[in-house]
């Protein structure tokens, strides 16, 4: 069920910018008063609608009217042009508005490296207008999608010293999928009043155990954009080291973890679900490395998608992930619970039956553990399938 | 044409581990003074014959008689059982020979994780033996193959102050392709004179100029080797520092990126060769980055494999390599010969006929220029197909 947020209204439009008839326009307004952060891509290819957004958040104190959305274009390697592209859009929306230009963050996901056509905004954006409504979330994370077969949208009530807040949120995201310090596309929305540098943490720190932790393709994209906007029209007020504010950010993160795997669940040809949890380690970003390593290895995924118990590529990839000293001796591997890898070699207890039938179900669990430490990290990722491949040869023809 | 190499005999012959009618074991025998140098695979979790053969290389003073070479089965991931099995393979072939088992250096590749059978690697050596001679060179390079489609074999003849000496090499490896310090398989053989320290100088050169340079699918192995013998038995004494030592050091080069090239070609469903080249960057070590990321890259690769100039991908890349400050405007690419992206956004004379005729071709040259600094790196890549998914999913199968 999806829950309003007090202060937020969606609308959509179809502005022609993705080439079939489908929604490309979300405009989100947001009621006065409401603080909203953000997080965004670490790609040093930043695309223009990230440089912009980040500049307007700043300029205006963290306090913007609207999120301003398409699909279809990034305005991504599109230089100056691209930049005054992305100003252009935002000064339409505050022109039918009435606001500043810098109240709008403008954000964009799509093909990278062809100008975005701030015409077709501007000529969609009334409509989107009429459209907005406070029940608008499902019809938005429609709206956003690219190649994502699934719409993403989690809705959450939480209860606060007898009192309710909601937080709701969409995502979008398929490929492209590495997210660093950001992800794809991803807003949030909370009618709770809390004020920006606790938003700003609350996110960082609901983003790190979420969004990124996940990969499809080891992909960092250059459009990466989480926000989270707190409307405070439901009354309640969270405040920094209160416990509420633990309450609340436990929820969030648990919303972000859905939003997230539901991007991994819809990863571009992706037919397994794979949780990689790696622990033992001398610290959370030795874990992380072993995890990610396994998660990128071309061989690591196509054994995935054959369902095929390859442990042999698991270990190769634990190998090379660049762990000073590891004693492979002291390495063990269990598929979906099942033991397959102990003392550098197969177990003793392993049979290829018990592997084959721990590979079989869409939900995997690889457990690495390297016992060497008491550090652990888990990365959420895809298998690699023919059609990860149709899916990006063919994305633009 | 391919020159024998005076003093190396090579036999082939069918023990049965692979498991269609096709030989597996390769023994390559060399003269009494022959000197041989060898790099190994730097994945922590090393196979047992690697294990085994770096061991025997040192307590023989780089003069082993024997290379003893199988296919079917990496021997990697069986741990002690492994080691004991690689062992016995080498006293096998002492017995027959009246040699010490450290003379015998082994080499496995195939399948990790599955028990090697020293039986029956003993059971096939006297016919092995039966077949030695110096024009064994062709059956080697086809019975060492996996998942190769081709036998990859070089021989080049280098006349050095009015005499003549001969290289001859053989490689095979086609995925798991991204050696550190190391490779595939690949045994190289002169019979130039060179004593041991030279030749370790001589091998670590070209191994880093060519088969480091290259990767199929970014997974480096548990097996990788190289080794070069020199026999001495053409009377050519090559020394250090000499005119000599430069000259055959640059033809050594040559041949070993000829089979380098080799097997990149025939990477796993390759149906493009891409030469990565990075230029302008602080260091090698950045420019190798940045080639790494790209050649690495699925969405990169699967749009070579469409033919598809899909530039944003390149730069998508390009910017999540982890270069410091990068200045993406002072970025350009070129495809083939045509400039596609500078300053940060696609080239005014691009256009999009150009970038498909560019990426017609079967070999690909992307020419990265970073403008901030005078180091330069090369990678030699393949792009990412159906093939390589279907070849990975079936491999066991």
């Amino acid at each position: 069920m999806t829950h309003t947020v007090a202060g937020v209204r969606l609308g959509v439009a179809q502005a022609g910018i993705k080439r079939s008839d489908h929604d490309d326009l979300v405009v989100v307004a947001l009621a006065e008063g409401t603080h909203t952060a953000a997080v965004f891509t670490q790609n040093a290819f930043r695309a223009a609608p990230v440089t912009i957004a980040e500049a307007h958040l700043s300029a205006v104190a963290a306090q913007p009217r609207y999120l301003l959305i398409n699909t279809g274009n990034a305005n991504a390697g599109t230089g100056e042009a691209g930049i005054s592209a992305a100003t252009a859009c935002c000064e339409g929306l505050a022109r039918l508005s009435e606001i500043e230009a810098e109240q709008v963050l403008p954000f964009s996901t799509g093909v990278i490296g062809e100008l975005l056509s701030a015409e077709q905004i501007h000529a969609a954006l009334p409509a989107a207008l009429d459209d907005l409504c406070d029940k608008g979330w499902e019809r938005a994370a429609g709206a956003i999608l690219t190649t994502d077969t699934r719409a993403k949208l989690r809705s959450v009530e939480v209860e606060l010293g007898g009192q309710r807040c909601t937080i709701t949120g969409i995502a979008k995201g398929a490929g492209m999928i590495c997210p660093n310090m950001a992800t794809m596309l991803a807003f949030v929305a909370t009618d709770a009043a809390i004020d920006a540098a606790l938003l700003e943490s609350l996110l960082k720190s609901a983003v790190s155990a979420s969004f990124n932790r996940i990969t499809v393709d080891g992909d960092t994209s250059t459009n990466d954009a989480v926000t989270l906007s707190a409307t405070g029209q439901s009354g309640i007020e969270i405040t920094a080291g209160s416990e509420h504010a633990e309450h609340f950010a436990q929820a969030l993160t648990t919303l972000m973890i859905e939003l997230a795997q539901d991007i991994v669940r819809d990863g571009e040809g992706a037919s397994k679900f794979v949780e990689i949890r790696v622990t033992g380690g001398e610290s959370e970003a030795a874990c992380d490395q072993v995890a990610r390593t396994v998660a990128h290895s071309p061989l690591v995924k196509t054994a995935l998608f054959a369902s095929d118990p390859n442990w042999g590529r698991i270990l190769a990839a634990i190998g090379r992930a660049g762990l000073e000293d590891l004693d492979t001796d002291a390495v063990s591997i269990h598929l979906n619970g099942v033991l397959i890898a102990e003392q550098g070699a197969r177990a003793a207890s392993y049979t290829e039956e018990k592997g084959k039938e721990a590979m079989a179900p869409e939900d995997l669990l690889i457990e690495i553990a390297l016992n060497r430490g008491d550090a652990g990290a888990v990365i959420w990722t895809t298998d690699l399938s023919y059609d990860y491949v149709r899916i990006n040869a063919e994305y633009r023809t």
